[in-house]
């Protein structure tokens, strides 16, 4: 129990990574760390990871759309991967996904200095955050074919209207060979991603780090209200179709369902539109939106549930709900095996830790799709994400590196 | 019981009095009546009812800022005053206000006619719908002394940012002498409005008139939840500062509140505002607008209870409340033996009729706060108001041109 690597230096080479890559070559904005893909600042920051990782032995390449790639043995050949992405939101701060990046590196760096032979690859994702592009997880997605060619050539574009196809080629890659992205998990024997949580929970229960055994599957839609707009003065309380009170209702519902339902289960009614959205008139519409997920499936149940709620309070009042669904994904479980020498390993460090989900997307979910993968959190202020804001603690890194790193070690042995 | 007037011959000359007024010489729009303060179409609409009015022997003024004044005996002879409103609103119908003023014409036809020397007094107000200078009631609260010559001088502009005053010397006016449009009401024994209800009691209740016994207070404010906006995904249930959900508590419970006190309250909760609005972001902000009505003040006692439930709901979950009031304007009860002189009229008529409050507001509130006066309501179609949909029935208008008329001359015996 105990340090297992000298956490101080760790932490200071950590910093001093994620400090530079705050500066101003690595920006695109004066007031925050925004960069996304084929732009001047990720092309830099690119750079910096290719000459460190060069400096300790590592061979760099790109995928063919520009995911960077690094390895101390053949591409192909079997190693533990490490990584995240390194792009970053337009009003975003210098951690979320960098810090994972800076992270994998001083893995790489801690199994150079042993010099214990461990075979390793350090990925670091294209266009997670859909700054560029307007599409999440777009590099881990292309790796994992789960985008089309007509959406890559035509759909997907810019904010200038330059598409994804059009840019990679500028950029001096070939998209063309797009299918081929995939190698870059060939021989993977196992991967795990570092990132600050974006939640409170670490920081709320003074935990150091999280152990992450699934990432959430998610719903999205709208639950649509349609009473009639009515005179406030005019109309007495028992002549109304108001469509606020069946809304509120299912609001009030959804959060005492998901509290019922337990096993982390989580919804959020984050946008109410009302119309016509006066002061004097009885809501004639109203849409709620819908948030709902969870690591067991059951997020599904509270859906069901939530909607037939809500088309019964309707029923009740002459009040109309439609329900439309936006988007789904499903729940990706996290590799057993992994998850249990990260585990291991952290209880070996001596230091607080617990299992959690995760509630928020990110490139994992598409490699431990098709590799063994699980994922580490560090805590961040406030669980505060995607602002200049954001904050984390470099010796939360240093950690989660050596908890990695004994962990790749211990089933490497 | 029965016909006391040719009814028909009184709708088919209100009829053609209001289809004259909605042609495009009286209105601004294409799409809509659309006459305000000043215009050529506002000026157009005042021409023709004092041609009508000059017609029956009626002499006609203008007051100093532009309300038209007409009488068949002397100004400030003791006479019963008729009449409404003729501005419209930017996308308004033919009938709120107009069909008033036509319906007051009606009755000083009626007297005419009837040779009867029923003294009578017809007012049209200037700007009641704020449609011109933002501010309703603005004629009629000229006339009461409720606004300062600071307002009209400097604070209430147009849309082009001309103030009232200028507009209404350059119309021709005398604002400097606006004081003395309290005048108008000199020598008024008695004062009766016909208005479309802008509601759909009577049509819901199949209801030809309503006789109004009180136009309502209210009272307009905010309520500001202040929660913490999280990331949806990344935060339990037990981890949220969730400002929707007391929030919503409170809309449904602002429902069951104003049925519990019953006496006629009303509230309603027409704008609901969330920060930031997003469907993966807890709410960490919402804003929920109260309209809270009676004529008994009952509406008084729902604000203090809806506001204290509120910050209970709020203090139960750590989420912050605050109440912001925008404007209050007390009831208005009508005249005891106006309103008693309408009601045995109506009953007179052996038509269906109904004592009810008026939930808006109208220039009656302001003249019964000085002169005996009362409202007669006409069901418009499904209640719409301020709106090219608008619809009346002028059957049901010469019926009230009827009842007003036959009332009068009762109070006059």
């Amino acid at each position: 129990m105990g340090e297992r690597i000298d956490r101080e230096r760790s932490q200071a080479r950590i910093e001093h990574d994620v400090e530079t890559l705050a500066g101003p070559d690595y920006t695109l904005s004066q007031s925050a760390i925004c960069r996304y893909a084929y732009t001047d600042a990720y092309r830099a920051t690119l750079a910096y990871f290719t000459r460190e990782l060069e400096a300790i032995g590592f061979a760099v390449w790109h995928d063919p759309v520009g995911t960077l790639v690094a390895s101390n043995v053949a591409p192909g050949a079997p190693a533990f991967g490490v990584g995240s992405h390194c792009d970053s939101n337009r009003n975003g701060g210098k951690y979320d996904g960098t810090l994972g990046v800076c992270t994998a590196l001083e893995v790489c760096r801690l199994a150079a200095e042993a010099g214990d032979g461990l075979p390793l690859r350090l990925i670091s994702f294209l266009e997670e955050e859909g700054s560029g592009f307007g599409q999440m997880l777009l590099g881990s997605r292309i790796m994992l074919q789960r985008v089309s060619e007509q959406e890559l050539r035509e759909t997907i574009r810019d904010e200038h209207g330059v598409s994804f196809w059009e840019a990679a080629e500028a950029a001096g890659y070939e998209p063309a060979r797009w299918r081929e992205s995939i190698r870059a998990l060939d021989g993977l024997t196992g991967w795990t991603e570092v990132h600050i949580e974006q939640g409170r929970v670490l920081q709320d229960t003074g935990t150091r780090l999280g152990i992450v055994e699934a990432i959430v599957g998610y719903i999205h839609g709208d639950l649509h209200f349609s009473g009639r707009a009515d005179h406030a003065g005019a109309t007495p309380m028992g002549f109304r179709l108001d469509a606020a009170i069946p809304a509120a209702e299912t609001i009030v519902e959804l959060e005492r369902l998901a509290g019922e339902l337990g096993g982390g289960v989580v919804g959020t009614t984050g946008e109410i539109a009302v119309s016509p959205q006066l002061i004097n008139v009885i809501p004639g519409a109203v849409r709620v939106s819908l948030d709902l997920r969870s690591t067991s499936g059951l997020h599904v149940e509270l859906r069901d549930r939530i909607v037939a709620f809500a088309r019964e309070r309707g029923a009740a009042r002459g009040v109309g709900v439609e329900y439309a669904p936006r988007q789904e994904l499903p729940v990706q479980p996290m590799d057993e095996g992994v998850v249990a020498a990260l585990v291991e390993s952290a209880r070996e460090s001596g230091e607080t830790y617990r299992t959690m989900p995760s509630g928020a997307a990110h490139d994992t979910q598409c490699v431990a799709s098709l590799r063994p993968g699980a994922m580490v959190f560090v805590p961040c202020l406030d669980g505060l994400s995607h602002t200049p804001l954001e904050q984390a603690d470099c010796a939360d890194a240093a950690l989660a590196a050596e908890v990695v790193y004994c962990a790749i070690r211990a089933r490497a042995a």
